[in-house]
């Protein structure tokens, strides 16, 4: 096994020229020929409002993407658990002659939530707009060159899930396109499996697993999710954290108050939130919460020896972001992402700007995620917040409304609600079916590619190895700074047309 | 000066029943024959939006206050300063022959800022509206009776400014109309002057007080603004608290950043936030800032006095508004509002419910105010909070945007904007026509009136004793449980009319 391991790992980190496969610069050719029918495709998709609570958006996603595989001769699936009414995976499938693995690949086409307001003037989530640069280095707007013009591989294109996750969704359906129009034929049986409630935790996912086990029999899941290396270089990934969002909210008076006439009598909730969210972490970002670092299963030698080669960013990172000192006492992002982190999403206390008031509010409200690694629970990570919130003082409740009983009992009164999170999963890099994935993606390009133990983000992967006993792998696509959950997402164009070479060859495994 | 004071604390705080004057009465009994016709007035000026910051609303606001001044055969005159396009107080007067004193009622037309969304179902702040009682004593909507029936006096008007401070300018309007159709005369030459621009910090009020010292010229400035106290007894202050807003932002990274992959690496400006306004105040709710409790000027003996007399509201507070534990360290409510203060108003970052994303957010704004006391002056208060958050590590700006090299540079970054902010004031209250206010009314009610040396709130009476020379007294007439700067605005009825005899009284002086 060491010896496999290190064979790995030396493949394809030690700074040689590779060869790029002759696939890859067929599907190029193919590309460039093809570049204004495969974009308007995509935007078609992108134009599609699929916010993963909006359930009519979310309909319309769907049957798109239903669409897409009927052009491509696939029929169209929904696939549902027992709860019916919640976003259905569209599922298609593909069976090659002689085959002898079968291979899903998966990505999901709902998105996170989204505030037109914070997006920058002139971008609106749903009406995809290209940039020719990203927006922070001077990008303008600029029209779509006419059909048989190349397109500026550097512009960017600015909409919700531009990037997270319809890239993939597109990606993985183009590269099937590709390979049918190059007269070519995948290797393996193929099943595409869409996800719509990824960005709500997937919670209806076991359901979907469980009762399609069948149906859904392979060798391997390939999951097109996340963002490339920070380098541009293209990683591999075989793992995710888990992940666990929090709501915590303090309260104080039953009602608004003058600031003049109860000021610093009356308490005050913002302040109580931020002493409470101050007492969670170190200076340096150090969790101190009661065990929070409990649990973690240590990295294997192999896992530590890929975590070691991968390329240092963390300097040109700082700089492109603009600070100057990172959480974490001096440690490195990549050893970082291998920690459970705690986070806050955003709070909100009455208002700031030109809303402000002179008021004491009522409560104050701060959204937390848990990042979990190997080892750690969600259930008992969030356990560990209540834990110490109480050890503050505070009586916890998850009631919507708190009772006279209460505020006359408690001196200090939080609701903790948390959502239903999942584990982290990693899949042994030294699997047979591991290598093969490496060396497929490793043959589309001249540098290096990246290996990395796990994914910072997270994805359900934990069910696929729980119920259906299948390895995941993660192939990623976006660019690193595509503004992934917040507002301004955006996909460089390059990076999906290195996408489509990536997942052309993962289709000839 | 001792004797005098002392007479004038015994004279109305000795528990006995005091006898209501005739006038008082023959108004009580002119307002129940007219009650229609004094409300549809004051829903009329009401239904006119005037959040400070509308210029288009503030001038209707304004046209209809000088309509009520017409129709009460008073020449209305729009007051302002040196610069233009600012609200102008809305000026009226009223020459009595053989007047020997010359009073000026203030009160003031511009309304805090509303956020529709934050308001209970059905509440428009634009529209107002009765209930049966309290929202949160279950009351609900009513319609108005038909003209000739009473209106119940514990019924509730909602919407902005009903009580803060639409109250005020009505009232006082009202209690002259009343005089007159009672064929009663006032006893002093009256001026009326109605501010615009009170509730975003009465920016102009110098300008305009310097540009018409001639004409505002009087022996006292009767200002009808806050609440009555929190027993419901009718109060008379001769002093307020100054207040002075800032904005503090706090920067992390330039872009938002994907909670998963760079979460605990990436600085989370909420985080930062979080801490500083922690260190800010103990857990008692004293402000740690140094410096910041220096400069007040100590209470007079009668102010001591005064205070020491204020009836106990506390226990009754805390339980009316739904906490056992008050800042301060178990001082009084009535004792630290004779300190400075600094309150959180508001904060935010990115979003939490259902626009939350696992997102590190970008930066962090809290919004907060300092209430001043005799002695303070508000930039200096400001550049304690300054001075503070630079020993926290933070470079500070006041810039808009945070250039390359700044974010290089510093670790910490921090924009504080301060807004021109005022100081206190207080009238002594051993002048004679202090008590003379006192007296008349107390001549209104048969319970004791509460004296208190100064409001929590804040108003800018500063400038009338240094610009005008000339003392101010508030009588107030809101309930206490207004919801004043906040959604849910409201003012109890009765309290209308008590403050119609209030008023009506202060002009027979």
């Amino acid at each position: 096994m060491r010896n496999t391991a290190l064979l790995l790992i030396t493949l394809f980190i030690v700074g040689k020229v590779h060869a790029q496969s002759e696939l890859t610069l067929k599907t190029r050719t193919y590309r460039q020929q093809n570049e204004r029918k495969l974009m308007d495709e995509f935007l078609g998709l992108l134009a599609i409002p699929n916010v993963v609570y909006d359930t009519a958006g979310i309909q319309k996603t769907a049957a798109y993407i239903a669409d897409m595989l009927k052009r491509r001769g696939i029929e169209p699936q929904l696939l549902e658990g027992r709860t019916k009414g919640v976003p259905p995976a569209v599922y298609g499938e593909v069976r090659v002659p002689g085959a002898t693995k079968t291979i899903v690949f998966y990505a999901h086409y709902d998105g996170q939530p989204v505030n037109p307001n914070q997006w920058a003037d002139g971008l609106k989530p749903f009406e995809p707009a290209l940039y020719s640069d990203a927006l922070d280095a001077g990008g303008q707007p600029v029209a779509m060159p006419k059909a048989g013009d190349p397109i500026n591989p550097n512009w960017r294109l600015y909409g919700r899930s531009t990037s997270d996750d319809k890239a993939g969704v597109f990606t993985i359906l183009a590269a099937y396109d590709a390979l049918k129009n190059m007269n070519s034929k995948p290797t393996a049986n193929l099943k595409f499996f869409f996800e719509g409630e990824e960005e709500a935790g997937s919670t209806h996912l076991n359901e979907i697993l469980e009762r399609h086990k069948e149906k859904l029999k392979s060798d391997l899941w390939i999951i097109c999710d996340g963002p490339v290396h920070q380098t541009g270089r293209k990683q591999v990934l075989f793992g995710v954290r888990g992940d666990v969002n929090m709501e915590l909210k303090v309260y104080a008076s039953k009602r608004p108050l003058h600031s003049g006439h109860y000021g610093n009598w009356a308490p005050n909730p913002a302040m109580m939130l931020a002493k409470l969210l101050s007492s969670m972490k170190d200076d340096d970002g150090n969790v101190l919460i009661k065990g929070f670092y409990d649990d973690v299963t240590p990295l294997t030698d192999l896992e530590k020896q890929a975590l070691a080669r991968i390329p240092a960013v963390d300097e040109q990172l700082r700089q492109e972001l603009g600070f100057t000192k990172a959480e974490g006492g001096g440690k490195t992002l990549a050893d970082l992402l291998m920690r459970p982190s705690l986070n806050i999403n955003g709070f909100s206390s009455a208002n700031v700007g030109k809303l402000a008031a002179n008021v004491i509010p009522i409560s104050a409200t701060a959204a937390l995620d848990l990042r979990l690694v190997l080892g750690n629970d969600a259930q008992r990570q969030v356990q560990k917040v209540i834990d110490h919130v109480k050890a503050q003082g505070y009586y916890v409740t998850q009631a919507e409304s708190i009772t006279d009983e209460e505020r006359a009992r408690y001196p200090k009164i939080a609701r903790i609600v948390a959502k239903s999170g999942y584990n982290a999963q990693r899949t042994p890099m030294n699997l047979p079916i591991a290598q093969t994935v490496a060396k497929a993606v490793q043959s589309t390009v001249k540098g290096d590619i990246v290996l990395q133990p796990s994914l910072g983000g997270s994805l359900p992967l934990y069910l696929f190895d729980q119920i259906l006993k299948t390895p995941t792998i993660t192939v990623p696509i976006a660019n690193h700074d595509n503004n992934q959950h917040a507002e301004n997402e955006n996909l460089r164009i390059q990076n999906l047309w290195d996408g489509l070479e990536t997942y052309v060859a993962l289709m000839r495994l």
